[in-house]
């Protein structure tokens, strides 16, 4: 959202003002603390007077003040005031007195803006009027506690979010998706899955895999893997600690020092965990002296790296503390740039044709360029950034990517591409990404011989293919619903005889099963069959096999599909079946 | 060794007084500090004078000295001194008078021991006389410097090593194993490999394993796998750290607490990084309700785990501060201890087998129990603890293991197998392991629902077939001089054609090497001929193809092989043949 241009933005920002005077009339001596824009709406905290709480009649109270006001009409009035006006205006406020207060020794002026008769310190922008919102296409959704500032050490606020959209049909389809989203929720279908765990004695955001997730993970990697394989990508393997003189001279320092895990030992050497794994890629790579025959080298590997979110802000696998990133780094010549990425495209694209995601439509790719009004910011050292972004854009040509260059989106250290991919209710997710780098080898002093026999600094190429695997998990967990194709489902055929008496030819069943490869379990007669058949269903299994009399003479099977279908084979076809399902999904 | 009945610690501590008798012959005023025996000798800690130093011809004077005073002969002479004698008789020896305050209120007597005329502070036991000495049985090794009780803050001594047996001929033969032992340096031969590096941005103790030296570590991997897959383990995954409140749960905490890396993010909450992993895997088997039907439940995970470990004690991949371990925990009922320990005992016997380690005479198995003096001091209810070890004791046996009983061995909580190998050299490795544990399942509340419906505590048994990876490296590159079994090795094949002009087939060759599934590289002619096959020796290739007119004409393949054979063939008839090498190698 450019908040300059969007509309939405300033409906959002309006109405977040138009919250915060609707909360005032229902408690008066609320004091105000920020209302800003967000993702689907906005949120105001507040903190509320002493024994004002607000339940869900409250919600509803201040929803309807709000749509009243709008439906009255406004027009939002700006204004401009010294430091010293702003102070007077706001000393019943503490909160907007300690924003202010930032605006001392400014030279900008401060600004206010009235919105229904309501005055609030605020930069703007906001709609023209009234009539630009539609008081249908907003709606209260919960209250929460927030911290002023985000600061564990002030004061708890109550913070009341909104959804808002410009139209009563965008919020329905948003609450819509939000439901859609809920049942699909990766933490709920992974616990009934029994895919991974969390255990309060190893803590937050640090998820304990299943032999069954575990199971999915080494799926994803082997299938990257076996792509990659062939375009020359070797597997490396590092620690997860490192001296912070590794980051210090990367140049990760600067910007990382606030979210690392710092490590301490019994010596004074300073230790972090890696939160990314390419300075330590680089430390391989100059193990030994390279000619420009050997290049491209192309490390990879999947390993943990480790941030130090905030508590409060992890959320399931989307978000966690140990990020299994399927990391590669590829070091070559200027001249090799375009060979390695188009290979680079080609395992994403192989990849996530297999998953059914790169369909025409459900994604797209991000081209990060510099921005044309300060190129002294980027390193470009005869003109290798403008070719290199160059060589980014023709590719995406010739690919027929559907590619949107987004300037000023670059690092300092080259040009990038991202993949972006819509799931099944419409969100949408950045995953394959490849970046350029023409610092970090210059950092570490990275050489090859060329042709002349003289040193040059070679390029870096950062790729992932899945991102971390935590992330993607939860992405394809709520895409799928749970309903992975069959060639990554943890479990592909469940085996449930109807009876003790048909335990013996179940076992057989099985035994044939896993003989083929098939990756099946059983669950004895010892729970009702129809509570087995909807375990099954609710580990999404996809295909569960009920055996009684009838299978058992004609050696049979019948088989329920996940899609609804009814199967009466022979055991044999059924196999061939799965097998060729799992071929094809693959 | 036991030091009161074993000779040899006896004479090694009866040396370590003469070489402090000759050193202060040479220097009178050196200030003495300790002199224990060791694993293949002795040494002893001085504070040298001021501008005395020991070279090597000080050190031939020395041992010169000390062969004299053995041949010339004396009978150690034991004295009981009170603490206040002690301290008069020591008054000019610094160390001495600081170890002598230990005793200051203690009841024991402090003991002198007179060696050939010089009196020295020690508890014994000594040789009867010098007569049980053989004075070419000795030989002073090195110089090291060495702080004062081990700590960086105390002043740093001078340590002087020697090697000592009871026959020159042991000591011969010492001398020769380290002398093999040097060529076979796994720091040397994975240097020449290229199997792993070590950076200074990252840090000591901190392995880099490159392409080759990951594929190796798969290798290995993924042959325990293939063999504990049909055993029913199933590979799980968890983060690099926990809170400490789990190792304060499961007891490791008091123990392990020094030797920890600690690990410090924004918030209060303690995390260390995991030093083991069975803890985290309680908390998989936890996260559902089990029943006795789904038991043993096996988990096992090839995972880095960080230890504290010493700057100074840190030496290639022998002592690292990130291990792999290649660990395995199984949950199951008493009933289920016999057939579990069976089958992982089974798993280890396969492992080493297929690494031809496991012949008469080059392992053996130590069965740690009880220590019958302190039966209070283990858990044993309902006699468990001594139901396990007649377990353990009867599979060694009906297995034919060469086992032996260690009292005292076994740890509070279980007993345990360890299998011990011999390395080509001689010298021994404790590698596979299986340990019960009683403790930690009840310690994690970790239960499941027996036969009828109650809830009973389900017994742990933990398990490593190759132990750490980077130790179990170290040893196999030491046991075979880099020489692997051919599927083990990260190269299989060379090709070297003789010029320029023979690339083209030998490019065909490699891709036929490589369709049939043999890992192979090329070296074009850009270096001399012989050049390229010392480095195909030095890399340790099993099989180095040399290509020249006479090969391209004939579509065959000079093959040199590893053990000096040279083979002429068809390049079929070679591919064949390697194939059948990997097969009977693995």
């Amino acid at each position: 959202m450019d908040k300059n241009k969007d509309k939405l933005y300033k409906i959002r920002h309006s109405l977040a003002h138009v919250l915060a005077k609707a909360v005032l009339e229902v408690d008066p001596g609320a004091k105000l603390a920020i209302g800003p824009p967000v993702e689907d709406g906005f949120y105001y905290d507040f903190e509320l007077s002493d024994g004002f709480k607000i339940g869900d009649p409250e919600l509803k109270n201040i929803q309807k003040r709000m749509r009243k006001m709008v439906q009255k009409g406004f027009e939002p009035i700006k204004a401009e005031l010294s430091y010293d006006q702003a102070k007077e205006a706001f000393a019943q406020q503490p909160y907007k007195l300690e924003l202010i207060e930032e605006f001392k020794d400014g030279e900008a002026p401060i600004t206010t803006y009235e919105i229904a008769g309501f005055t609030d310190l605020c930069e703007g922008p906001h709609v023209e009027s009234a009539h630009d919102i539609d008081a249908r296409a907003f709606k209260l959704s919960k209250v929460a506690g927030a911290y002023w500032r985000g600061d564990e050490a002030n004061t708890m606020l109550t913070r009341i979010y909104a959804y808002a959209f410009e139209t009563p049909g965008e919020l329905d389809a948003h609450l819509e998706m939000l439901e859609e989203a809920k049942k699909r929720d990766h933490r709920k279908i992974g616990k009934e899955m029994g895919l991974f765990t969390f255990s309060d004695f190893v803590g937050g955001g640090l998820p304990l895999f299943t032999p069954r997730g575990t199971l999915m993970r080494e799926l994803i990697v082997d299938k990257i893997d076996s792509i990659q394989k062939q375009y020359g990508w070797e597997r490396v393997t590092i620690p997860h600690i490192t001296k912070s003189d590794l980051y210090k001279t990367s140049g990760h320092w600067e910007q990382y020092k606030d979210d690392l895990f710092y490590v301490k030992g019994k010596s004074d050497t300073e230790f972090v965990m890696k939160p990314m794994n390419c300075p330590h890629h680089t430390q391989i790579y100059d193990a030994e002296p390279h000619s420009y025959k050997e290049l491209p080298i192309r490390y990879t590997e999947t390993t943990m790296v480790y941030r130090d979110e905030q508590a409060g802000e992890l959320l399931g696998l989307s978000r966690v503390r140990s990020i299994t990133q399927d990391d590669g780094h590829a070091f070559c010549t200027e001249d090799q740039i375009e060979q390695e990425v188009r290979s680079i495209i080609s395992i994403i694209k192989q990849f996530y044709t297999s998953l059914g995601m790169l369909t025409e439509g459900n994604y797209w790719v991000s081209l990060s360029v510099m921005d044309p009004a300060n190129p002294d910011k980027y390193m470009n050292e005869n003109g290798i950034f403008e070719k290199a972004e160059k060589i980014l854009e023709d590719i995406a040509k010739e690919e027929k990517l559907p590619y949107k260059r987004i300037e000023g989106e670059a690092a300092f250290y080259g040009p990038k591409l991202d993949f972006q991919f819509k799931d099944a209710i419409g969100r949408e997710w950045q995953l394959g990404t490849v970046q350029l780098d023409f610092s970090m080898p210059k950092r570490f002093n990275l050489t090859y011989t060329n042709k002349n026999g003289e040193r040059e600094t070679p390029i870096m190429i950062h790729r992932a293919i899945a991102g971390s695997l935590e992330r993607f998990l939860s992405v394809i967990i709520e895409h799928y619903a749970g309903d992975f194709p069959t060639w990554l489902s943890p479990e592909q055929v469940r085996v449930v005889p109807v009876a003790d008496a048909h335990s013996e030819y179940a076992h057989n069943v099985l035994a044939a099963l896993e003989a083929a490869g098939i990756r099946a379990s059983l669950k004895e007669a010892t729970d009702s069959l129809g509570k087995r058949i909807r375990n099954a269903k609710k580990a999404k299994v996809p295909y569960t096999l009920v055996l009684g009399d009838k299978e058992q003479e004609a050696h049979s099977v019948t088989a329920e599909v996940r899609n609804g279908e009814k199967l009466e084979i022979s055991l044999n076809d059924f196999i061939e079946r799965v097998k060729k399902d799992i071929e094809s999904s693959a």
